[in-house]
Order: structure tokens, then sequence, then C-alpha cells
């Protein structure tokens, strides 16, 4: 038997992903809002099943930023940000601006993100599991009050404090060999997504 | 109404926990496995919550770890591990062992980490939102299938690649700066864990 709950909610969730979709489709044309294309095929898969759909996303990206002590998001000061690979001398001309942070500034990759709504908790564990099965470290449902939202966030991590009161605290030998140990871990992370899109495809 | 499916579920529920605590208990007694005292009484606080028992627990760590190139965790070797601050000469002490070590070798400080099994799916929501309000970065129901288990893990990061092909790749001077900061973030780690104790405490 068909419960009326059940079609009342999968009503809801269906107009929910197409407001959705409508507005990042709409966000996409703008410069500023464009979603990084080595995440976009994986975007479009989860997309197309119908169980799910993509609220919020990041591919992974090897950011400089300066970071106050207690650390809320608002003070944050971004000095430079790429989801591809970058050259020393990319970064190089970017330290300039530390001259004028005392906060401690950290170069770091963030891997992957991706905020996913679902149809019900069972589908949000079952991506959950998949995301799990190619390395990702962290997954989880974040909020299930009126929609169900999982939270998918890779393992690929690098967090080096590189200055302090205006002082850059590393040689530039290290430089190199952080910058190094960052692109390789977009190139894992990049594989962990090819991974992760592949198994999705075969299994959901 | 109270409904039999509730019921059976709820005897479910409070006998897991009292398997759980018993063996927390007698692990506790042992050297090995016992539980780091910074961490104890929010655990204490959380299992004495009707709804609520922990299945495992990290309040914070720094650490030195070597890491082969794929990241499998069974060929990760531990150099250093310690859930208190920590004098640079510890470190150094223990550096002498990146000499044998031809992967990336990284100090790092992870955060807290939670294992929280819960009776309902809107509990597990209301225990991450708490978790969410003091700055815990990363807060979900990881598993929803024979038992709900909620993962909770604290912001305050860092992972700093110092060596590589037995070679240590910082200085003193920066391992001393590394240091300074790994001890700040067990700090204010510390200071996440209170404020999550009285959020608990007052709200659940």
């Amino acid at each position: 038997m068909i419960n009326n709950k059940h079609i009342i909610n999968n009503l809801a969730f269906n107009n929910d992903k197409k407001q959705c979709l409508y507005k990042m489709k709409t966000i996409d044309k703008s410069k500023k809002g464009s979603i990084d294309a080595l995440i976009k095929p994986l975007l479009e898969l989860i997309n197309s099943k119908k169980d799910f759909y993509t609220t919020s996303s990041c591919s992974g990206r090897i950011i400089v930023v300066a970071l106050p002590q207690n650390k809320r998001k608002y003070n944050t000061k971004w000095l430079f940000v790429s989801h591809e690979e970058v050259a020393v001398k990319d970064i190089i001309k970017h330290l300039e601006a530390i001259k004028s942070v005392k906060d401690t500034v950290y170069l770091r990759f963030e891997p992957i993100i991706l905020h996913i709504a679902a149809t019900s908790v069972e589908k949000a564990v079952e991506l959950i599991n998949l995301a799990s099965s190619v390395g990702f470290k962290r997954g989880g449902i974040i909020s299930a009050n009126k929609k169900i939202i999982v939270e998918l966030v890779g393992v690929d991590t690098l967090d080096v404090p590189i200055a302090k009161d205006k002082k850059l605290m590393i040689s530039e030998d290290y430089l190199r060999f952080i910058i190094e140990e960052a692109n390789n871990k977009l190139m894992r992370n990049k594989e962990r997504i090819d991974l992760f899109y592949e198994k999705i495809k075969s299994k959901i």
C-alpha cells in the first residue's frame, strides 16, 4: 500500500530538487559562483539519480589563509585560492601580503566537500557507505529535520602554518616541499572523485 | 498510544548500552585501553543521559606519524603520540626514528572525536546541532542500520609534513613554532570540550 505521507514527501523532495538545480544552473552562468569543472560530471551524475540532489560542493583546493586565534569564519582573510595544481612562483607572489598580517597564516589543502539531499535516511546511509568505500574519511547525515542532508568530505588534507606576526616562518626550500605535497594531495583527491563517480554509476 | 516497535527498540538500545558501558569499564581498568582523563567527565555525562551512550572516543592528540603514499591505515607507522601538551625536547628525541623512514612523516594535531549511539534520528540531530554550536566542525549520523551512530569531530587541526626520504625537512626554529601551534590547538580543543560539557548539562 502506498501511503499518503510517502507521496507528499516525494512531491516535496522533487519540488525542492527542481528549485535547487534551477538555482545552480543560474548561478553557474555567472562568473562568481561557477561550479569547478573538475566536479561537474560527478554533480550531474548525482543529480540524475531520483533519490539525490546536490546542494553545495567544492572539488578541493589549495589555499593560503590568515586565521585569527578564535578562528571565527568571518574574520578569515583569504590570500590565495586554487582548484588546480600550483607552481611555487604563484604562491610566492601572493606571500607579499603576509607583511600586513599579524595572525597566523596557513597553507592548506582542503579535500572535496559535498552536501547532498536524499529522499530517506536509508538512501543517505547507502551513499555514505559508498563514499567510505572509496576512502572518503568523513561522511554523515548533518540534518534530518525538514530535509535529509548528507555531508561527504575527502581524506586528503594539509594544514601548515607558514607565517605569524607579519613574518614568513619557512624557507623557500620547505615551501617547495609543501607545495609538492599539496599538489600530490590534489591529485589523490581527484583520483578518489573519479572512483566515487564510477561507484555511483555502477551501484546506485 | 505506546507502540510495540518503540518498546522493542528501546529495550534493544538499553541492552546495547549496558553491554557497551560494561566493556568500557573493563577496558578502562587495563593500562593499554584506558580512556584519556580529559574526556572522562564528558563521556560520563553523555552516558548518564537516557537517549545516548558513547561507543568510542579520543580527546585529541599531538602525533608524529609516517604515511605511505596510498595512505592505507594498516601501513601507518606511529612515531609519537601525546594527549597532553608537549615540549620540543620530547619530540626531538623521537625524530631519530625518521632516519629509517622513507615515507613522508607528519606532525599532526587531531581534535576530539566521539562516536555516540542515539535512540532516534531526531535525538541524534539534536546532539549534532549542540556540537555545532560550540564550534565542532564535522558532525553527522554515520550509521543508521542496526544502530544510530553519531560522529562528532572538533575543528582544531594541524597537518604538517616534516620529513621525507629519511631526511628532516624543517629547522629546529620551525619545529618550535609548530609545536607551539599544536599546543595552542590542544588548549582550544580542550576549551571546546568544556563548553560542550556545559551545553549538554544544561540543554539535554
